[in-house]
């Protein structure tokens, strides 16, 4: 069924996935639509966010973030509508940013809710290159990576929600931009969209000596979000004085075990050529007073200018969201995916 | 035979080890003692420094730094007497930091060599406290360690040469330190006389329940230089935000495997606890303007004022210095191992 104005669907996490998510771990469900109190509003969802941090929620392991329970809502942003409000800064129409999960109603009392931008090109970009995932390419790269101009930079996922976008800054900073990306049709669009260097299909076997070829000089910067092999690709050819934020890593997310001959090798790789690896996760970025205030203003000039481009896959139906984010974590988006609910 | 007029002791690499260094792996000659040309002058050792680092230069393995080939003279700093001169800028008689290796004589055209600062308190000084290890404590800790107060600080090797200046300075920033050491009596040392809030004899088998124990807050620096176990007790209990400078593996370097399993967690610790590890080289900081200028001054009103504590342990005759080396890396020394030639 589609969204109504008195049913409230939500997508519920059944029970846990010890590897890849399977439809089993969730359950599509009904409820009535809840009715805002004082003080709070009715939000009815327009665009859903998916994204690869919610494989980690779906585990009870131990982690930054609370994990959702059984049972409960999955969690997740959206662009959302103000459909009824006892708020006194929200009215009916209102366009919010909040983290309402996957269903299509939620009440709210504006705690984590932000009204979207009058200058956002689309709603659902806040989503997405104004949102997190561009906030983490954002952050990523210029406060941890610093990339400097004629240094090299690879990025794996490239033509993601986070890749595309920092390849593309990287570009603007005078680097060179070697992506990587599952399958042809993305890594033409890496080069001949995005405008990266290069980018490599990591479907092929030889990830290795194809990455060796496209960096002739090594790498200074690894935006590094998923792990697995393509890490292994990227260690051997870092640089002396390499800069490595970690944001992510996709491929463990599924169960993919990390390779441990490999990793037993970093700490001597860290030591002898000076690299720097950082964990981050852009929430804390969020408490840099005026840092994402500083991000909009740079990234929508760049998008004005036609200097950064976007790519958004999008998926019609809350119903469909469980195997849109299986597809996720294989790779199968062709950018920044998100759920069309209204 | 003691050190002569005419005849230059030197120790050279004999083969390589693949392992923990034995007697064989050196060779000690005689050879003549060189005549300084034109712009040259001859240094005579009073002091040779043996530090772990020098067991990386008996490897051929890649590395930061050229390895020392078969039958060389093993490299090394010494402080070193000025005893013939024909450069312009250093008289008979002047005292030298310089890496004249394991010999007693050698030629310089004044590269490398920087004549001692009058303010020094012993010239060994200048091998340890006021010379590359007390400056790679001072770097590492304060530029990427970045101690706050009421943070706690963990140092192994910590009554050594970097490990003892490490946990001072930490102490001086209001840290809480916790040191990790060899033996009681060591451990009694690092606590009653260098201040540290607790020490741990990483000879017991419980080093993990007693480094917990000890750090109930859990650790925001630790400053690594050993690996191995070490690492392995303090890798859980790092905190969200943890700095691990990362200036030495001394446990690998004579081939104690790493531990495959435990490092197979490490990307997944950095990016769950937004941990920053960084690998360093103390010979970087020596290119950054004015910084060992900085770090000068600043130990030196530490050691006036009675704030810095530091402890050599001095071996007699270059012929002691391979044994001697090889209890280094096994941890038998008590404070900065010299060895005093003259």
């Amino acid at each position: 069924m589609p969204q109504s104005a008195t049913v409230n669907r939500r997508i519920v996490l059944a029970s846990r996935p010890t590897g890849a998510p399977a439809p089993e771990h969730f359950r599509l469900e009904e409820t009535a639509v809840p009715v805002p109190g004082p003080g709070q509003f009715l939000l009815r969802a327009d665009y859903l966010s998916l994204d690869p941090y919610m494989r980690g929620r779906m585990s009870d392991a131990p982690s930054y973030a609370a994990h959702v329970e059984i049972d409960a809502v999955m969690t997740g942003g959206t662009v959302s509508r103000v459909v009824a409000s006892q708020h006194p800064d929200y009215r009916e129409g209102d366009l919010v940013m909040a983290y309402t999960g996957w269903q299509d109603y939620a009440l709210s009392d504006g705690t984590g809710a932000t009204k979207l931008d009058k200058n956002m090109p689309r709603p659902s970009y806040a989503l997405g290159l104004f949102g997190m995932p561009g906030f983490t390419a954002y952050a990523g790269l210029l406060d941890i990576g610093q990339p400097k101009e004629g240094e090299t930079v690879v990025v794996a996922a490239a033509t993601g929600a986070v890749g595309s976008v920092v390849g593309q800054i990287a570009r603007l900073k005078g680097c060179r931009v070697v992506g990587i990306a599952g399958g042809a049709e993305k890594c033409r669009y890496a080069v001949e969209e995005l405008g990266f260097d290069a980018c490599i299909d990591h479907r092929g076997d030889d990830l290795p000596q194809q990455l060796r070829d496209a960096c002739p000089k090594g790498i200074d910067v690894y935006f590094e979000n998923v792990g697995g092999k393509v890490f292994e690709a990227v260690l051997p050819l870092l640089n002396v004085h390499a800069r490595v934020p970690l944001c992510g890593l996709i491929a463990q997310y599924s169960g993919v075990a990390p390779n441990a001959a490999l990793l037993s090798t970093l700490p001597r790789n860290l030591l002898t050529k000076r690299i720097r690896m950082q964990g981050f996760i852009i929430f804390d970025y969020y408490q840099r007073a005026g840092y994402f205030a500083e991000f909009f203003k740079e990234m929508s000039a760049w998008v004005a200018a036609g200097k950064i481009k976007y790519r958004e896959d999008v998926v019609q139906g809350l119903e469909n969201a469980p195997q849109a984010f299986m597809g996720l974590l294989e790779g199968k988006n062709f950018g920044k995916l998100v759920v069309q609910i209204a």
